[in-house]
C-alpha cells in the first residue's frame, strides 16, 4: 500500500478459451492479486450487508466493493481516511474498488443541477446540498483509498432518447479527462474509465475507442442492466468491448443474474458486480444450482432438505428450508444473513467453476451445462 | 433423547461459596450436562436474534432458552415437531429450555379473558382467537421438545395490588398442579414450576413453600425484574428461594445486568434468562467490563479502538468503535450482529468467571472487584 514505481495495476492473461472470447487472469493491485473472471460482492456502505470480514474470508472474496459516494455522505471521507482508508476501516485487507457515485447521483438522489462542472444535489442522509465534480470524485476516492477507484460518469436510463444519451456521453468522456488530470497515481491506486453510450451500438462503439485513447488501467462499461433486454445488454456491452484494449481489466457494471454472468465471461470480460445476490437474498431468494426459490412461500413450511441439495456451504449444510422459511416469516435477522451467505457462495463458486473450465478448455461445455439449470429452465428445475 | 427410566434431571453441587449462599453445580438434562450458574441466551422464536448456530457453538453456550408460545403460534408446534423437536428445527443439539408462554400471554399480547379453566386471547401473528389451558402448555411444550419446560403461570405487573397478586398466585398454583399431573414424563423432559406472589414476602414465600410440594425438578421465580427497584427484586427472590429445595436448580427469570447476575448467584440461584444483552446490543449499547457505552454516541466516531478493551471476542479483535458506530448510523445489519455476539461473549465471560471464583473460594473478592466495574461506577470507567 505504499507508493510504488511499479505498474499500478497489471493484467496477466493466462488461459484464453479456444471457442469464446473468454479468459482467466491474474490483476495485480498494490493490495495483490485478483483471479479473473471475479465477482465483486457490494459493500455499499463499507459493510457487505449482514456479513463480517471472516466470513468474506471464508467465501474466498477476491476484489471487493465498496461505493465512495456513500461513504463520502456517511461517514465522511475524512473519518475513513484517518481509520486508514477503507482497509483499516473495514479491516479488509484484500483488494478493494470503488465506485465512484455516478449512478448514485443520477439514479438514487434528488438530483438538483447538473453542468459541466459537476453535479449539485442533496444528500440523502442530512438534506445537505452538496457538489461533486468529476476532479473532486477523484480526490475523494484517493481519501476513501480504495486500490481500484472510478471516473465520474453521467448514466442514462432505459429507455434513452439517443440525443440525450450522445449528450451524456460526451459529458462522461470530458469528465474522464479531468479526472485523468486530477489522478495522483503516486498512492499506487488504479484509475478506471467507464464507457457510458445509453442503447445505441454506434455510440457506444465510438466512446469505447475515444476512452481507450485515454490509457487508463483498466475500463468499465457502465449504464447497462438498468432494465433493458438481456439481448441489448450484451449486445451494447459486446460493441463496447471490441473497442477496449485487449491487455487490460475488462469490467461490466451491475451484472448480474448466475445465467448472465456466463454469457458476460464468454463476452471477454474480467470483472463483475451485483447486488441481486445479497438484495434478493435479503427478501427471501435463495439462488439454487436448478433456480431461483422463494422461501416465504408456503411450500417450504414443511420441506426440511437442505437450501440447495446440492451446496455445501455452511448456510446449507446447517439449515434447512422450512427453519429458514421461519425466520423469514418471523422477521428474523438470522434469515437474510443465511440467504446472503449462501446466494454469494453460490457466485463465488460459480465464477471458480468458470475460471476451471476456461483453464481446461471446456467453458462452453461448462456454459451449456450449467446456464439452463442456474436459470431455473432445466427438466426438474425447482424454480419457484 | 430418548425414554429413560433414569431420573430426567440431576443436580450435582460441586463447590459452595464460604461466605455467600452461591454454588457451582452440574445440572444433567436429557440432552447432556450444564455447568452452572449457567445464562440463557434468549432464541425466543427458535433464534438468538443475528446469530447463527456455530456462533452459539463458539461461544460455549450450555443452555439455549426458546418460547413455547411464540413457536406455537407460528411455525407452529406440529412443525417443529416434525422437524425433531426445537433439537432438530434449530440444529442445536446442547440442552434447551422453553418457557410456557405466560408472561408472554399476559404482558405482550392482548388479554381476552382468563378463568381458572385457561386463558384466551388473540394471536399477535394473525388475529386467530386461541385458548390455552395450564395442560394444553405442557402438551405443547412437549411438543416442541425442549429438555426442560416450564409451568404455565399467571405474573402480575408492578406494582401489583396485593389481593390481586394473591389471586393470580393462588391461580399459578392450581395450574401448576394440573401441569403436572398433564406432564408424561416418560420423554425425558423436565418440568419446572414457577414461584408467583407480586411483590409482598409473606406471599411469596407462601407460594414457594406450597410450590416445593409439588416435587418439581427445578423452581423458577418469576414475576420479577418488570420495573420494581433491584433492592425489592432481590428481597422477593431471596425470601421465594429461601422455600426451595436446595438440592434441585433455582431459576431467576429475567435477571439481568451483569452486576445483578453477581447478586442473584451470591443468593443461590443456579440459572437465568434476560433479553438485555441482545435486545440492548441490537439498539447500540455495548456492555464492557468498564460499563455500558452506546455506540450511536458522536464521541466514537473517531475512535479507532476496540469496543472493549479488555475483550478477546472476535467482535472486539476485528472492528473498531468508529466503524460499529458507522454501521449503526446506516442502519446495517451488521451492528446489530456484532453488538449482540458481543454483549453475549460479556456475559459468558462473566459467569466463567463467577464459576471459577466459586470454585476457588474467591466469589466475594470477584464481585467487590468487577460489580462496579461492569455497572460503569468504578474510577475510569466509560460509562455513557
Amino acid at each position: 500500500m505504499r507508493p510504488s514505481q511499479a505498474p499500478v495495476l497489471t493484467l496477466e492473461v493466462t488461459h484464453r478459451d479456444p471457442e469464446t472470447s473468454a479468459r482467466c487472469a491474474v490483476m495485480t493491485t498494490r493490495a495483490g492479486p485478483v483471479d479473473t473472471p471475479v465477482f465483486m460482492p457490494v459493500a455499499t456502505q463499507a459493510t457487505v450487508k449482514s456479513l463480517t470480514r471472516a466470513e468474506l474470508l471464508q467465501l474466498d472474496v477476491g476484489l471487493l466493493l465498496c461505493n465512495a459516494y456513500h461513504l463520502y455522505l456517511r461517514p465522511g471521507a475524512d473519518v475513513v481516511e484517518r481509520a486508514g482508508g477503507v482497509h483499516g476501516f473495514m479491516n479488509w485487507q484484500g483488494p478493494t474498488l470503488s465506485d465512484s457515485g455516478g449512478y448514485q447521483v443520477f439514479s438514487l438522489e434528488a438530483l438538483r443541477e447538473i453542468s459541466d462542472e459537476g453535479v449539485r444535489f442533496r444528500s440523502h442522509v442530512d438534506g445537505a446540498e452538496l457538489f461533486l465534480s468529476p476532479e473532486q470524485a477523484i480526490v475523494m476516492q484517493q481519501q476513501i483509498g480504495a486500490d481500484i477507484i472510478m471516473s465520474f460518469d453521467q448514466p442514462v436510463a432505459y429507455p434513452a432518447d439517443e440525443a440525450a444519451a450522445a449528450d451524456a456521453a460526451e459529458r462522461t468522456h470530458r469528465w474522464a479527462e479531468a479526472g485523468r488530470r486530477a489522478f495522483r497515481p503516486e498512492t499506487g491506486q488504479a484509475l478506471f474509465g467507464i464507457v457510458q453510450g445509453g442503447f445505441s451500438a454506434a455510440l457506444r462503439r465510438r466512446t469505447a475507442a475515444r476512452l481507450a485513447d485515454l490509457d487508463f488501467e483498466g475500463y468499465a462499461v457502465g449504464g447497462l442492466s438498468v432494465g433493458e433486454p438481456m439481448e441489448l445488454m450484451l449486445d451494447m456491452a459486446e460493441v463496447a468491448l471490441s473497442e477496449l484494449p485487449p491487455d487490460r481489466p475488462r469490467y461490466l457494471m451491475g451484472v448480474g443474474m448466475p445465467e448472465d454472468l456466463i454469457d458476460a465471461v464468454a463476452l471477454g470480460f474480467d470483472m463483475f458486480d451485483c447486488v441481486l445476490p445479497t438484495r434478493l437474498g435479503r427478501n427471501g431468494c435463495a439462488f439454487t444450482r436448478r433456480g431461483r426459490i422463494n422461501l416465504k412461500n408456503a411450500e417450504f413450511a414443511d420441506d426440511f432438505g437442505p437450501l440447495d441439495p446440492e451446496c455445501d456451504c455452511q448456510a446449507c449444510r446447517d439449515h434447512t428450508r422450512a427453519y429458514v422459511r421461519h425466520l423469514f416469516k418471523a422477521n428474523e435477522i438470522l434469515a437474510k444473513r443465511l440467504l446472503t451467505y449462501h446466494n454469494l457462495s453460490l457466485y463465488f463458486w460459480l465464477m471458480r467453476e468458470m475460471r476451471q473450465a476456461i483453464a481446461a478448455g471446456e467453458f462452453s461445455a461448462f456454459a451449456v451445462h450449467w446456464q439452463p439449470r442456474l436459470a431455473g429452465l432445466s427438466p426438474g428445475a425447482d424454480a419457484g
